[in-house]
Protein backbone atom coordinates (compact mmCIF):
# COMPACT_ATOMS: atom_id res chain seq x y z
CA UNK A 1 0.00 0.00 0.00
CA UNK A 2 1.16 3.35 -1.28
CA UNK A 3 2.06 6.00 1.95
CA UNK A 4 0.12 9.00 0.37
CA UNK A 5 1.50 12.57 1.39
CA UNK A 6 -0.34 15.90 -0.04
CA UNK A 7 1.08 18.61 1.43
CA UNK A 8 -0.74 22.22 1.26
CA UNK A 9 1.47 24.76 0.37
CA UNK A 10 2.38 28.33 -1.41
CA UNK A 11 5.10 26.35 -2.65
CA UNK A 12 4.33 23.51 -4.38
CA UNK A 13 7.57 23.39 -6.67
CA UNK A 14 9.48 22.52 -3.09
CA UNK A 15 8.38 18.97 -3.20
CA UNK A 16 9.40 16.07 -3.21
CA UNK A 17 12.66 18.43 -3.92
CA UNK A 18 15.78 16.48 -1.57
CA UNK A 19 12.58 13.79 -1.07
CA UNK A 20 13.00 12.84 -4.91
CA UNK A 21 16.52 11.70 -4.24
CA UNK A 22 18.46 8.74 -2.30
CA UNK A 23 16.53 6.42 -0.69
CA UNK A 24 13.39 8.80 -0.37
CA UNK A 25 13.87 9.13 -4.06
CA UNK A 26 14.38 5.21 -5.24
CA UNK A 27 11.12 4.40 -2.76
CA UNK A 28 9.13 7.42 -4.97
CA UNK A 29 9.59 5.95 -8.20
CA UNK A 30 8.95 2.40 -6.39
CA UNK A 31 5.17 3.52 -5.92
CA UNK A 32 6.49 2.90 -1.72
CA UNK A 33 5.12 6.52 -1.40
CA UNK A 34 3.46 9.02 -3.31
CA UNK A 35 3.92 13.20 -3.15
CA UNK A 36 1.23 15.56 -4.35
CA UNK A 37 1.69 19.16 -3.54
CA UNK A 38 -1.38 21.02 -3.44
CA UNK A 39 -1.74 24.73 -4.06
CA UNK A 40 -2.99 26.78 -1.32
CA UNK A 41 -3.52 29.89 -3.44
CA UNK A 42 -5.77 27.75 -5.63
CA UNK A 43 -8.33 28.19 -2.76
CA UNK A 44 -8.52 31.83 -2.86
CA UNK A 45 -12.24 33.09 -3.69
CA UNK A 46 -11.35 36.63 -5.36
CA UNK A 47 -9.71 37.47 -8.93
CA UNK A 48 -5.92 38.61 -7.39
CA UNK A 49 -5.86 34.60 -5.08
CA UNK A 50 -5.48 36.41 -2.02
CA UNK A 51 -4.58 34.12 0.91
CA UNK A 52 -3.35 36.63 3.21
CA UNK A 53 -4.33 39.67 5.29
CA UNK A 54 -2.83 42.09 7.83
CA UNK A 55 -3.23 41.09 11.97
CA UNK A 56 -6.42 42.10 13.59
CA UNK A 57 -5.01 43.95 16.43
CA UNK A 58 -2.16 45.67 14.54
CA UNK A 59 1.38 44.12 14.28
CA UNK A 60 3.89 43.36 11.09
CA UNK A 61 3.32 40.50 9.24
CA UNK A 62 0.53 38.97 6.85
CA UNK A 63 -1.76 36.33 8.58
CA UNK A 64 -2.99 33.32 6.52
CA UNK A 65 -7.20 33.90 6.11
CA UNK A 66 -8.85 30.96 7.72
CA UNK A 67 -11.84 30.60 4.86
CA UNK A 68 -8.79 29.75 2.51
CA UNK A 69 -6.99 27.58 4.40
CA UNK A 70 -10.08 25.66 5.44
CA UNK A 71 -10.93 25.24 1.83
CA UNK A 72 -7.66 23.65 1.04
CA UNK A 73 -8.05 21.37 4.48
CA UNK A 74 -11.22 20.32 3.42
CA UNK A 75 -10.34 19.30 -0.19
CA UNK A 76 -7.25 17.43 0.98
CA UNK A 77 -9.17 15.56 3.63
CA UNK A 78 -11.73 14.67 0.89
CA UNK A 79 -9.69 13.06 -1.34
CA UNK A 80 -8.00 11.41 1.58
CA UNK A 81 -10.11 11.24 4.63
CA UNK A 82 -8.05 8.42 6.44
CA UNK A 83 -4.86 10.54 6.69
CA UNK A 84 -3.90 12.48 9.69
CA UNK A 85 -4.02 16.30 8.93
CA UNK A 86 -0.97 18.23 10.79
CA UNK A 87 -0.41 21.60 10.47
CA UNK A 88 3.35 23.16 10.92
CA UNK A 89 3.64 25.80 13.41
CA UNK A 90 5.91 26.74 16.14
CA UNK A 91 2.33 27.40 18.67
CA UNK A 92 2.31 22.93 18.34
CA UNK A 93 3.11 20.23 19.74
CA UNK A 94 6.89 19.05 19.32
CA UNK A 95 6.85 15.93 17.30
CA UNK A 96 8.31 12.80 18.44
CA UNK A 97 10.27 9.78 17.21
CA UNK A 98 6.86 7.98 18.79
CA UNK A 99 4.72 10.17 16.82
CA UNK A 100 6.46 9.69 13.74
CA UNK A 101 6.18 5.95 14.22
CA UNK A 102 2.48 6.23 14.28
CA UNK A 103 1.93 8.29 11.54
CA UNK A 104 4.51 5.98 9.19
CA UNK A 105 2.21 2.78 10.11
CA UNK A 106 -0.79 4.33 8.76
CA UNK A 107 -2.07 5.11 5.33
CA UNK A 108 0.10 8.46 5.06
CA UNK A 109 -0.22 11.96 5.89
CA UNK A 110 -1.47 15.52 4.88
CA UNK A 111 0.73 18.67 6.10
CA UNK A 112 -0.62 22.21 6.25
CA UNK A 113 2.66 24.91 5.80
CA UNK A 114 2.17 27.90 7.14
CA UNK A 115 4.09 31.34 6.07
CA UNK A 116 4.32 34.33 7.34
CA UNK A 117 3.12 34.85 10.77
CA UNK A 118 1.03 32.36 10.92
CA UNK A 119 -2.64 30.66 10.81
CA UNK A 120 -5.75 32.67 11.83
CA UNK A 121 -6.72 30.67 14.79
CA UNK A 122 -9.82 30.13 14.15
CA UNK A 123 -8.85 27.60 11.21
CA UNK A 124 -8.07 24.96 14.16
CA UNK A 125 -11.14 26.30 16.60
CA UNK A 126 -12.98 25.06 13.19
CA UNK A 127 -11.35 22.07 12.06
CA UNK A 128 -10.18 20.45 15.15
CA UNK A 129 -8.84 17.17 13.46
CA UNK A 130 -5.79 19.42 12.42
CA UNK A 131 -3.02 18.71 14.66
CA UNK A 132 -0.98 21.43 15.42
CA UNK A 133 2.76 20.15 15.33
CA UNK A 134 6.23 21.91 16.11
CA UNK A 135 9.35 20.59 14.57
CA UNK A 136 11.68 22.43 16.45
CA UNK A 137 12.21 25.75 18.80
CA UNK A 138 13.54 27.61 16.18
CA UNK A 139 11.57 30.10 13.43
CA UNK A 140 11.70 29.14 10.10
CA UNK A 141 10.40 31.28 6.75
CA UNK A 142 7.61 28.59 6.41
CA UNK A 143 6.48 24.94 7.00
CA UNK A 144 8.12 23.98 4.10
CA UNK A 145 11.52 22.80 5.55
CA UNK A 146 9.31 21.65 8.60
CA UNK A 147 7.27 19.15 6.12
CA UNK A 148 10.53 17.89 3.92
CA UNK A 149 11.93 16.83 7.78
CA UNK A 150 8.85 15.32 9.05
CA UNK A 151 8.36 13.46 5.76
CA UNK A 152 11.99 11.77 5.46
CA UNK A 153 11.49 10.52 8.83
CA UNK A 154 8.34 8.44 8.19
CA UNK A 155 9.38 7.42 4.74
CA UNK A 156 12.69 5.86 5.95
CA UNK A 157 10.23 3.67 8.37
CA UNK A 158 8.56 2.31 5.67
CA UNK A 159 8.54 -1.51 4.21
CA UNK A 160 11.19 -1.95 1.92
CA UNK A 161 12.70 1.78 1.93
CA UNK A 162 15.93 0.75 4.22
CA UNK A 163 17.96 -1.95 3.76
CA UNK A 164 18.56 -3.62 7.24
CA UNK A 165 15.45 -4.11 9.06
CA UNK A 166 16.90 -3.60 12.32
CA UNK A 167 18.23 -0.74 11.57
CA UNK A 168 15.22 1.26 12.95
CA UNK A 169 15.27 0.10 16.30
CA UNK A 170 18.78 0.49 17.82
CA UNK A 171 19.16 3.92 17.08
CA UNK A 172 18.80 7.43 19.11
CA UNK A 173 15.31 8.34 20.74
CA UNK A 174 14.25 4.54 20.25
CA UNK A 175 15.15 3.57 23.28
CA UNK A 176 15.08 6.74 25.31
CA UNK A 177 18.48 7.67 25.08
CA UNK A 178 20.81 9.00 22.63
CA UNK A 179 22.77 6.39 20.66
CA UNK A 180 26.23 5.09 21.46
CA UNK A 181 29.56 6.54 19.79
CA UNK A 182 30.51 4.52 16.16
CA UNK A 183 34.04 3.24 15.12
CA UNK A 184 34.73 1.93 12.06
CA UNK A 185 38.10 1.18 10.08
CA UNK A 186 41.12 2.21 10.13
CA UNK A 187 42.01 0.60 13.53
CA UNK A 188 44.31 3.35 14.14
CA UNK A 189 44.22 7.36 12.85
CA UNK A 190 46.21 10.28 13.66
CA UNK A 191 47.17 8.87 16.66
CA UNK A 192 43.42 7.69 17.95
CA UNK A 193 43.01 3.67 18.43
CA UNK A 194 39.23 2.31 18.75
CA UNK A 195 38.04 1.54 21.48
CA UNK A 196 39.50 -2.01 22.74
CA UNK A 197 36.63 -3.49 23.93
CA UNK A 198 34.96 -3.16 19.94
CA UNK A 199 37.93 -5.23 19.25
CA UNK A 200 37.62 -7.71 21.57
CA UNK A 201 34.89 -10.05 20.23
CA UNK A 202 33.37 -10.40 23.32
CA UNK A 203 29.80 -9.49 22.21
CA UNK A 204 28.54 -9.29 25.81
CA UNK A 205 31.16 -7.07 26.95
CA UNK A 206 30.63 -4.87 23.66
CA UNK A 207 26.82 -4.59 24.48
CA UNK A 208 27.47 -3.82 27.94
CA UNK A 209 30.31 -0.81 26.74
CA UNK A 210 27.60 0.10 24.67
CA UNK A 211 24.95 0.40 27.03
CA UNK A 212 27.31 2.58 29.37
CA UNK A 213 27.99 5.03 26.76
CA UNK A 214 24.29 5.37 25.68
CA UNK A 215 23.68 6.29 29.30
CA UNK A 216 26.83 8.35 30.10
CA UNK A 217 26.80 10.66 26.81
CA UNK A 218 22.69 10.98 27.33
CA UNK A 219 22.91 12.27 30.94
CA UNK A 220 26.29 14.54 29.67
CA UNK A 221 24.52 16.07 26.74
CA UNK A 222 20.81 15.60 26.99
CA UNK A 223 19.97 15.91 31.39
CA UNK A 224 16.10 16.35 29.46
CA UNK A 225 15.67 13.37 27.85
CA UNK A 226 17.85 11.32 31.06
CA UNK A 227 15.33 12.53 33.48
CA UNK A 228 12.48 11.55 31.21
CA UNK A 229 14.20 8.02 30.78
CA UNK A 230 14.56 7.99 34.60
CA UNK A 231 11.44 8.39 35.21
CA UNK A 232 10.05 5.91 32.59
CA UNK A 233 11.97 3.51 34.34
CA UNK A 234 11.39 4.24 37.93
CA UNK B 1 28.41 40.59 2.78
CA UNK B 2 27.46 37.44 1.54
CA UNK B 3 26.77 34.77 4.05
CA UNK B 4 28.50 31.88 2.70
CA UNK B 5 27.10 28.44 3.26
CA UNK B 6 28.85 25.15 2.34
CA UNK B 7 26.92 22.06 2.80
CA UNK B 8 29.05 18.40 3.48
CA UNK B 9 27.08 15.77 1.99
CA UNK B 10 26.76 12.64 0.08
CA UNK B 11 24.19 14.04 -2.36
CA UNK B 12 25.09 17.69 -3.37
CA UNK B 13 22.24 17.72 -5.82
CA UNK B 14 19.93 17.97 -2.72
CA UNK B 15 20.69 21.92 -2.48
CA UNK B 16 19.75 24.35 -2.43
CA UNK B 17 16.69 22.50 -3.44
CA UNK B 18 13.68 23.79 -1.54
CA UNK B 19 15.78 26.87 -0.89
CA UNK B 20 16.59 27.52 -4.11
CA UNK B 21 12.39 29.32 -4.32
CA UNK B 22 10.57 31.87 -2.31
CA UNK B 23 12.44 34.53 0.23
CA UNK B 24 15.62 32.14 0.21
CA UNK B 25 15.58 31.58 -3.75
CA UNK B 26 15.43 35.73 -3.78
CA UNK B 27 18.17 36.26 -1.54
CA UNK B 28 20.59 33.69 -3.13
CA UNK B 29 19.87 35.08 -6.17
CA UNK B 30 20.35 38.47 -4.95
CA UNK B 31 24.21 37.09 -3.65
CA UNK B 32 22.81 37.73 0.21
CA UNK B 33 23.75 33.97 0.78
CA UNK B 34 25.88 31.45 -1.61
CA UNK B 35 25.55 27.98 -1.57
CA UNK B 36 28.59 25.79 -2.02
CA UNK B 37 27.48 21.63 -2.15
CA UNK B 38 30.50 19.52 -1.16
CA UNK B 39 30.75 15.98 -2.76
CA UNK B 40 32.18 13.85 0.69
CA UNK B 41 32.57 11.36 -1.85
CA UNK B 42 35.61 13.74 -3.30
CA UNK B 43 37.78 13.09 -0.62
CA UNK B 44 37.82 9.33 -0.54
CA UNK B 45 40.96 7.74 -1.21
CA UNK B 46 40.55 4.59 -2.88
CA UNK B 47 39.07 3.96 -7.10
CA UNK B 48 36.15 2.97 -5.75
CA UNK B 49 35.24 6.33 -3.47
CA UNK B 50 34.50 4.17 0.08
CA UNK B 51 33.27 6.46 2.42
CA UNK B 52 31.92 3.93 5.01
CA UNK B 53 32.70 1.20 6.52
CA UNK B 54 30.71 -1.84 8.88
CA UNK B 55 30.64 -0.58 12.63
CA UNK B 56 33.42 -2.50 14.74
CA UNK B 57 32.06 -3.94 17.45
CA UNK B 58 29.43 -5.41 15.39
CA UNK B 59 25.83 -4.23 14.14
CA UNK B 60 23.65 -2.74 11.53
CA UNK B 61 24.02 -0.33 8.93
CA UNK B 62 27.68 1.47 7.62
CA UNK B 63 29.67 4.23 9.83
CA UNK B 64 30.97 7.14 8.15
CA UNK B 65 35.05 6.41 7.99
CA UNK B 66 36.79 9.72 10.31
CA UNK B 67 39.64 9.91 7.57
CA UNK B 68 37.49 10.49 5.02
CA UNK B 69 35.28 13.01 6.64
CA UNK B 70 38.15 14.54 8.11
CA UNK B 71 40.11 15.37 4.63
CA UNK B 72 36.52 17.06 3.50
CA UNK B 73 35.94 19.00 6.62
CA UNK B 74 39.42 19.99 6.36
CA UNK B 75 39.39 20.82 2.78
CA UNK B 76 35.17 23.15 3.46
CA UNK B 77 37.84 24.93 6.57
CA UNK B 78 40.52 25.70 4.54
CA UNK B 79 37.94 27.51 1.91
CA UNK B 80 36.60 29.52 5.14
CA UNK B 81 38.25 29.13 8.07
CA UNK B 82 35.72 31.55 9.64
CA UNK B 83 32.96 29.83 9.45
CA UNK B 84 31.59 27.78 11.85
CA UNK B 85 31.31 24.01 11.35
CA UNK B 86 28.00 21.89 12.67
CA UNK B 87 27.51 18.53 12.12
CA UNK B 88 24.18 17.32 12.28
CA UNK B 89 23.72 14.19 14.43
CA UNK B 90 21.10 13.21 17.14
CA UNK B 91 23.66 13.03 19.27
CA UNK B 92 24.53 16.71 18.86
CA UNK B 93 23.48 19.77 21.57
CA UNK B 94 19.96 20.54 20.61
CA UNK B 95 19.50 24.18 18.27
CA UNK B 96 17.85 26.82 19.67
CA UNK B 97 17.03 30.20 18.18
CA UNK B 98 19.76 31.85 20.30
CA UNK B 99 22.32 30.10 18.02
CA UNK B 100 20.59 30.59 15.14
CA UNK B 101 20.71 34.34 15.62
CA UNK B 102 24.54 34.13 15.97
CA UNK B 103 25.06 31.96 12.79
CA UNK B 104 23.05 34.36 11.38
CA UNK B 105 25.11 36.97 12.76
CA UNK B 106 28.77 35.41 11.37
CA UNK B 107 30.11 35.15 7.64
CA UNK B 108 27.96 31.83 7.28
CA UNK B 109 28.07 28.19 8.15
CA UNK B 110 29.85 24.80 6.98
CA UNK B 111 27.41 22.01 7.78
CA UNK B 112 28.14 18.45 7.74
CA UNK B 113 25.58 15.79 6.84
CA UNK B 114 25.88 12.66 8.23
CA UNK B 115 24.33 9.24 6.63
CA UNK B 116 23.85 5.80 7.35
CA UNK B 117 24.53 5.19 11.72
CA UNK B 118 26.27 8.23 11.84
CA UNK B 119 30.03 9.62 11.81
CA UNK B 120 33.03 7.25 13.42
CA UNK B 121 33.39 9.25 17.26
CA UNK B 122 37.38 9.69 16.20
CA UNK B 123 35.92 12.75 13.53
CA UNK B 124 35.06 14.89 16.95
CA UNK B 125 38.22 14.24 19.17
CA UNK B 126 40.62 14.75 16.67
CA UNK B 127 38.77 18.21 15.37
CA UNK B 128 37.13 19.82 18.21
CA UNK B 129 36.15 22.66 16.50
CA UNK B 130 33.15 20.63 14.61
CA UNK B 131 30.18 21.75 16.66
CA UNK B 132 27.36 18.75 17.17
CA UNK B 133 24.06 19.94 16.57
CA UNK B 134 20.85 18.35 16.73
CA UNK B 135 17.74 19.73 14.87
CA UNK B 136 15.15 17.61 17.00
CA UNK B 137 14.50 14.02 18.71
CA UNK B 138 13.69 12.39 15.57
CA UNK B 139 15.75 9.92 13.33
CA UNK B 140 15.89 11.50 9.57
CA UNK B 141 17.51 9.44 6.74
CA UNK B 142 20.90 11.49 6.57
CA UNK B 143 21.91 15.51 7.70
CA UNK B 144 20.53 17.19 4.58
CA UNK B 145 16.75 18.06 5.81
CA UNK B 146 18.23 19.36 8.99
CA UNK B 147 21.10 21.73 7.20
CA UNK B 148 17.75 23.12 4.85
CA UNK B 149 15.98 23.57 7.48
CA UNK B 150 18.65 25.19 10.14
CA UNK B 151 20.15 27.33 6.72
CA UNK B 152 16.27 28.62 6.35
CA UNK B 153 16.02 29.42 9.92
CA UNK B 154 19.72 32.00 9.38
CA UNK B 155 18.58 33.03 5.88
CA UNK B 156 15.79 34.79 7.00
CA UNK B 157 17.32 36.71 9.63
CA UNK B 158 19.91 38.17 7.21
CA UNK B 159 19.48 41.58 6.09
CA UNK B 160 17.40 42.71 3.40
CA UNK B 161 15.57 39.17 3.01
CA UNK B 162 12.75 39.92 5.01
CA UNK B 163 10.15 42.74 4.32
CA UNK B 164 9.22 44.05 7.55
CA UNK B 165 12.52 44.28 9.95
CA UNK B 166 10.19 44.09 12.74
CA UNK B 167 8.98 40.81 11.83
CA UNK B 168 12.19 38.43 13.56
CA UNK B 169 12.03 39.81 17.38
CA UNK B 170 8.48 39.63 18.20
CA UNK B 171 7.48 35.10 17.24
CA UNK B 172 8.09 32.32 19.16
CA UNK B 173 10.66 31.92 21.21
CA UNK B 174 12.31 34.80 21.10
CA UNK B 175 11.01 35.80 23.90
CA UNK B 176 10.71 32.34 25.48
CA UNK B 177 7.14 32.03 25.02
CA UNK B 178 4.95 30.80 22.33
CA UNK B 179 3.73 33.59 19.79
CA UNK B 180 0.15 34.28 20.70
CA UNK B 181 -2.52 33.32 17.98
CA UNK B 182 -3.26 35.78 15.02
CA UNK B 183 -7.06 36.33 13.11
CA UNK B 184 -7.68 38.77 10.35
CA UNK B 185 -10.39 39.17 7.98
CA UNK B 186 -13.49 37.87 7.89
CA UNK B 187 -14.21 39.36 11.03
CA UNK B 188 -16.95 36.87 11.03
CA UNK B 189 -16.31 33.29 9.56
CA UNK B 190 -18.32 29.83 10.33
CA UNK B 191 -20.34 31.95 12.87
CA UNK B 192 -16.81 32.39 14.77
CA UNK B 193 -15.82 35.90 15.30
CA UNK B 194 -12.17 37.91 16.35
CA UNK B 195 -12.06 38.68 19.46
CA UNK B 196 -13.35 41.76 20.42
CA UNK B 197 -10.78 43.20 21.80
CA UNK B 198 -8.33 42.96 19.07
CA UNK B 199 -11.02 45.29 17.14
CA UNK B 200 -11.04 47.92 19.86
CA UNK B 201 -8.11 49.89 18.51
CA UNK B 202 -7.13 49.95 22.21
CA UNK B 203 -3.79 49.12 21.95
CA UNK B 204 -2.68 49.12 25.28
CA UNK B 205 -5.54 46.43 25.95
CA UNK B 206 -4.41 44.84 22.75
CA UNK B 207 -0.67 44.18 23.88
CA UNK B 208 -2.10 43.18 27.47
CA UNK B 209 -4.22 40.55 26.14
CA UNK B 210 -1.70 39.22 23.32
CA UNK B 211 1.03 39.03 26.90
CA UNK B 212 -1.91 37.15 28.44
CA UNK B 213 -2.76 34.92 25.66
CA UNK B 214 1.01 34.06 25.23
CA UNK B 215 1.85 33.08 28.88
CA UNK B 216 -1.14 30.84 29.27
CA UNK B 217 -0.79 28.95 25.73
CA UNK B 218 2.96 28.27 26.64
CA UNK B 219 1.64 27.04 30.33
CA UNK B 220 -0.84 24.35 28.69
CA UNK B 221 1.20 24.00 25.47
CA UNK B 222 4.82 24.17 26.56
CA UNK B 223 5.28 23.29 29.82
CA UNK B 224 9.37 22.97 29.48
CA UNK B 225 9.36 25.96 27.96
CA UNK B 226 7.50 27.58 30.61
CA UNK B 227 9.20 26.43 33.48
CA UNK B 228 12.51 27.55 31.35
CA UNK B 229 11.05 31.26 30.93
CA UNK B 230 10.13 31.15 34.88
CA UNK B 231 13.46 30.23 35.47
CA UNK B 232 15.16 32.92 33.64
CA UNK B 233 12.77 35.55 34.75
CA UNK B 234 12.93 34.82 39.02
Amino acid sequence: MTFAAQILTLYPEMFPGPLGVSLAGRALSQGIWSCDPIQIRDFAADKHRTVDDTPAGGGAGMVLRCDVLAAAVDHASALRPESPVLAMTPRGTPITQQRIRELAAGPGLTILCGRFEGFDERLFEARPHIEQVSLTDIILSGGEMAALTILDACIRLLPGVMGAPSSGIEESFESGLLEYPHYTRPPEWEGRAIPEVLRSGDHAKIAAWRKQRAEDDTRLRRPDLWERHRGVRD
